[in-house]
């Protein structure tokens, strides 16, 4: 089993900052961020995630959405963890390829082949207002996009082969230029000439991770992620999802056992179960009615005098799913729990308040344990996406009470047996795909040198 | 008197990686660099300088050229260092400026206040082919594009008020709204909505560096740099470029005595001068001749028929300086070296090959300490950059044996005074240039808040 700590500030719950033990500032603590790495290579987590969106994602008068910049952060957190992953979320649809293929390339190599990338198409219009756009791209573009983005990335790593540093002082031969070679990409969204500048990447590529759950988003992990982290609500609802990402994976000649599927788990433990439910009560209790209101109107685009709290959801007025262009698959995730569990605006509030969509597991670290051996042993996962509803302290509690019974029952490691997140995800490393050193026309065609 | 580090892989000469003592894999290495930023802030350096460009700069068969990318490296030096400043370079020709303005800011609450951010334009054409271009902007375009960037990045910056983040647990406010306001920049090259998604940095604006030295480099220095690092060959000439660019800082109504001026300087330190000397030849045998004259051929944009080793420059047959889009002022600086040193080619390589372009000083560390308070006393320098021949052990020897020559003539720092990046420079801390707060209109406009 495979686990992955969501790092999320002061916790995945949005009222978590408000908590007496938690420092309203820790968004932008480095040492707060470093503490949770440690906790979290401690118990031999395969990884972290860094999500992100190039924009600010919502209101800062009720939550701390001023953060740091995820690739930055997680450089500074490999530079104080030995073995841990890490994984950032950069969008497709702001960055160019170069500079994207470059940095990753330049964190594998820092982090000694430890990093990840989480590819998103960033699905808000506000971003696209950052990067001189009036409107969003359409779900489709953004997604075509990613796609040539990531062959792209592909094609930059593998500009160096693998053995083009030689080295040779006596010679004065530094690196086989015959193995350093232009990509001279033209396609739909990109011109790029490569070489990279970079060489390549101690894992090959770093780890591709997805989190679109969408029909496009599916097929694009299908066919490119790695790790696939999901929001979902049910055991066989999880198992289906897994099954269909595999068998997309299979059609692209993918092993599919080569593709982790990692749902979001926000363990709420306690050491009975009423412990545990007061605990996630008290959490509650702190959500602003009104602006998670404003959220979820936003979300579903309906006003929000459509969601009277003591109400069911309006499902006759909801829009298609097909004509949500943002982040469709959290809107059907949404709409799909209201309906089958009939619940009130209020109600589902309460459930998305900790979770935001993902399976919340409420009791002892018993009953967390047992429920996650069932989703693994059933397919329905191959390791969760771990989103304490507070940190640091959500996360030590799952790591000295649930960790050693997932070890004792033989699902996790006791601690790292690879270096590299490859490894700890049991992962191959990707030959070179386009094979190196054809000779003259491969040859790099430089102007010249920089004089600095 | 300030001092800058140029970390530069195994060194600024050309054939430093294949002494006995280099590591060709020096490049790609983060412990080497870590070595090379623990000597500087032991030594009390005001900061480190990474260079930079969006492309393979170099044939890689005679050079490190694969390297790490700056940004990367200088978050992981931030991380195992305590107060010596970071100067990263970032091209403002192929980012967006919200994706450099966050990053920059980032990096800024990250390391306590100790970032600088170099601008560049990139001048070099294979640059731009590997961002959508076959030609590269014009040089005059690019510095237009530049100045709006960082017109857009100082919004940024400003977009949230020093005092937003109110962490109010009690009455739920983690932040005051009407503190974090929208930029709406629309303007020739961007546009951009804003607010940025991370609070203002501690240093309020990172530290602005600029080293382009043309016509278009030097207004825009005068504009908005803080330290300027500059190639000058002559004490005259480097008195000139000071008050020159002092003089436009003050035309654009700023303090002149707040624009940092840093030519770069190469010591080849020997106990004798004689011993220097042979240090120097050493190094010059180990250049490859036949690349030397061909990175030449392409910085003067000649045929290398044109420059036979023995003889002079070919004045007549050279392009007008301002037919040079790429690197203009260094075009200038070699060209006039040639002429006033009346030298062969042969022997401009061998100046160039361990300066290329910069002031050597080649001697015992009196002459070089000497010499640098000649500079400074004269006003032709407020500091240095520091660009070691050779990594580590050539900035190891300058400072064992030139800082503490500098400390008892009460010209530089025993210990580190200030924090922050500022601080060490004697910079003011730039306040808010748009005062938040105008009430509803400035009130952030978000979209549904990101469910992950
Ligand atoms: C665990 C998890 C993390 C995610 N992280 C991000 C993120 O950091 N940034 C982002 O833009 N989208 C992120 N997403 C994706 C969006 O929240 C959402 O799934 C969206 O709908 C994306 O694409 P889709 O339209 O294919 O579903 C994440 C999703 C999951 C399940
Ligand atoms: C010390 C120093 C460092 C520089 N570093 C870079 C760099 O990292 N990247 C870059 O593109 N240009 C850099 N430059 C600028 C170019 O090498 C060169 O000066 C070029 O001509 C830029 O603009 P100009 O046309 O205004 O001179 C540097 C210049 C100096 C003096």
């Amino acid at each position: 089993m495979h686990l992955n700590v969501f790092v999320m500030t002061t916790g995945h719950h949005e009222a978590s900052w408000r908590l007496p033990e938690s420092d309203p500032y820790a968004s932008i603590d480095l040492a707060h961020y470093q503490n949770v790495a440690r906790i979290a290579e401690d118990a031999a987590f395969d990884s972290l995630f860094l999500a992100d969106s190039p924009h600010l994602p919502g209101p800062v008068r009720r939550r701390p959405w001023g953060m740091l910049e995820p690739l930055t952060l997680a450089t500074a957190l490999a530079a104080v963890t030995e073995r841990i992953g890490l994984i950032a979320t950069v969008s497709t649809s702001y960055n160019e390829p170069y500079n994207v293929a470059r940095t990753l390339a330049s964190l594998d190599h820092l982090s000694g082949g430890r990093f990840g990338w989480n590819v998103v198409t960033s699905p808000d219009l506000p971003a696209a207002r950052n990067f001189g756009l009036s409107d969003l791209p359409s779900h489709a573009s953004r997604y075509a996009r990613a796609a040539e983005f990531v062959e792209v990335a592909f094609k930059l790593w593998d500009s160096w082969a693998d053995d083009a540093i030689v080295g040779d002082k006596a010679a004065a031969i530094w690196a086989d230029e015959s193995k350093v070679c232009p990509i001279d990409h033209v396609g739909e969204y990109f011109s790029v000439a490569g070489p990279l500048n970079v060489p390549r990447p101690p894992q090959g590529h770093p780890l591709l991770v997805q989190a679109g759950s969408s029909e496009e988003g599916r097929q694009f992990a299908g066919r490119y992620a790695e790790a696939v982290f999901t929001a979902q609500q049910t055991l066989p609802g999880a198992r289906a999802f897994a099954e269909d990402l595999k068998a997309r994976a299979a059609a692209f000649g993918r092993d599919p056992s080569k593709v982790k599927i990692l749902p979001g788990l926000v363990p709420i433990i306690g050491s009975t179960t009423a412990e545990a439910r007061a605990l996630e009560a008290s959490l509650s209790e702190l959500i602003s009615q009104e602006y998670a209101q404003g959220q979820l109107a936003s979300l579903l685009q309906v006003p929000v005098s459509a969601l009277p709290l003591d109400g069911p959801l309006p499902f006759a007025d909801l829009p298609p799913e097909e004509s949500v262009e943002g982040a469709r698959s959290r809107f059907s995730l949404v709409v799909d729990l209201a309906r089958r569990e009939n619940l009130t605006v209020r109600q589902l509030i309460g459930r998305l308040g900790g979770g935001r969509g993902h399976l919340t597991i409420t009791g002892t670290p018993e009953q967390v344990a047992d429920e996650m051996e069932a989703w693994y042993s059933a397919g329905a996962a191959d390791g969760f996406n771990i989103m304490p509803a507070v940190l640091p302290s959500g996360l030590s509690v799952f790591c000295a009470e649930v960790v050693p019974l997932l070890r004792k029952r033989g699902l996790f490691r006791s601690e790292y047996a690879g270096r590299t997140l490859r490894e700890h995800y049991g992962l191959d490393r990707p030959a070179v795909a386009v094979p190196a050193g054809n000779g003259d026309q491969r040859q790099p065609r430089l102007g010249s040198e920089r004089l600095v």
